[in-house]
């Protein structure tokens, strides 16, 4: 694939767009906002999104969608996954069927807990791959070795897309567990979050590991109910980016779960981190799940019970040190 | 158990001498350190190993090994894993049968490549219990919530120990896989080790994370041919170990990792930190069991490279990162 058209010109698809332009592709972004896409094209920089970077000269941004997507052999879908549907249709009689459609959003719809290629495939008939992984944008834009994983229900079209990205600081892996992947990236939010709150509240990296360790303990339970490999939970896409969320302040899950440890309510977070706090999102809808398939979740019952009905947090840590003895391969 | 004897006053010793004592145990604490011996009797306190904290009058130090010992129901050995046989040779005939041998010490002995537990066997008749899990002392010691794992041959045993050791602040697990809880607690020291050469390379979190991740995958590929439970090297033991190691600058392994990636030589590294690291020991040791069996570690291959053919660890992660494109599952 030599031409290809990232949708949203942030952090994430700039970076991308960047290591790809290197790489000779002739990279179109479309994104809504002229600012950004003048700054690309005029500056060649991005500075709301990535400061200070420089943007090779086969990079072209566009206001117009169609313009953006002249030509192109792949998509990539580089929006937060609650517009991802609203993206999707407006690509709807503009796309060949042959096109590509890369999604690099993590989390679950809201209303319908679905998974992310599955709202893509309601809304388009192209082949959908999933990207995902311990990336932040920041580190991948400044060529830090970075790993990625591509799924899809089609192998070959995952392949492709490995193809693509693969570099001399970047190295993506394939793996057919397309369930696994997109719920683990969206669940290790939650997990994110309790370890946030534990932060927060001053505890130590006993607890954070502890919390992180037995969190993706009961994520994997629920995943693989839900159709997940166990190995992709402990894999780059679950362990892997839970550990790279819990480490940096980059991460707005974990931003928000430290200031609820600090004694914030869920909502307050919310308004002080000013964006989309996907592990809260998740939480409910997994508690939910969790109740109907009745799997025992110790953590997301606490952070559910926190974010929602207003139990205090450091109370609810010693209800978790207090339980029943147990073995933990349970 | 009521009576319960340290071997060995150092910092992880005095943190559990203090749990227990807090729990009314009548706790003793043998050490060949006089000065360290006096702290704790006359000032209730051991500045040596963990400043500033009071130690419990319950707690009684002893320079003589006989008096330490008596009427003693459990023995911990809380001595580095280098000195284990030797401290378990001066046990000999000094101990009842059924007092219970409690060993927090991880590694595998250098020479013999065998478990703390074999070591342990060889010497003594009694029944010997693991314990391990993310705990660095230092927070064990102010109370901090911290899980730790339990294992044995004889599980019963385990059970008493975990008993033992439960508290408001330390929740502890048992786990019947004594070997994947021992090689674990070992082998994390070796991705430790890879993890802190790359952040003294300057690498971010990305890079960190999926050398943790991919790291964990071929370490419990080994662990499993040699005999321990895959779900054992992503819990506490394992992974959890490894996220608590990979944070702090309260490890060795990772201060000698972030030392080489700095620059220095092995040799300059371990000298500068003081102590021993496990992780060097370690590479070693399953670098020639990985050639043995033949099984494809790539990380340990090239730690094993930096750290004793001194090849650069730059051009190092630059091979890695550009190998045969692979399935995240293999």
């Amino acid at each position: 694939m030599n031409k290809v058209t990232f949708l949203g010109g942030g952090s994430f698809g700039t970076a991308l767009s960047i290591l790809l332009a290197n790489k000779g592709i002739e990279v179109k972004v479309w994104d809504r906002d002229k600012a950004v896409v003048d700054d690309i094209n005029l500056n060649k920089k991005n500075d709301r999104y990535i400061k200070g970077l420089n943007i090779p000269e086969n990079v072209t941004a566009y206001n117009d969608l169609d313009r953006a997507l002249e030509g192109t052999e792949c998509v990539v879908l580089a929006v937060p996954s609650h517009v991802i549907r609203l993206v999707c249709k407006s690509l709807k009689g503009r796309l060949a069927e042959d096109v590509i459609i890369v999604s690099i959003a993590k989390g679950i719809e809201e209303g319908t807990d679905i998974r992310i290629s599955e709202v893509i495939e309601q809304e388009l008939p192209n082949p959908v791959v999933i990207m995902s992984g311990p990336s932040h944008a920041e580190e991948v834009a400044v060529e830090i070795p970075t790993t990625l994983v591509v799924t899809s229900k089609d192998m070959n079209n995952a392949e492709k897309v490995q193809d693509l990205f693969m570099a001399s600081t970047v190295r993506v892996y394939t793996n057919d567990d397309l369930v696994g992947v997109e719920i683990g990236g969206a669940v290790k939010n939650i997990i994110a979050l309790a370890a946030g709150i534990s932060d927060g509240i001053g505890y130590g990296d006993n607890t954070k590991a502890a919390l992180m360790t037995r969190g993706m303990k009961e994520i994997s339970r629920i995943g693989v109910k839900l159709g997940g490999k166990i190995e992709t939970f402990y894999g780059l896409t679950g362990m892997g980016d839970l550990i790279v969320t819990c480490t940096s302040m980059h991460s707005r899950n974990r931003r928000a779960g430290i200031l609820i440890g600090q004694g914030k309510t869920a909502k307050e977070a919310i308004q002080e981190v000013g964006m989309v706090v996907e592990g809260i999102k998740a939480c409910k809808a997994f508690y939910e799940l969790k109740e109907k398939l009745d799997i025992c979740m110790p953590i997301t019952d606490l952070l559910y019970k926190v974010l929602f009905e207003g139990k205090d947090a450091v109370q609810g840590v010693k209800e978790l040190m207090s339980r029943d003895k147990k073995d933990e391969t349970y």
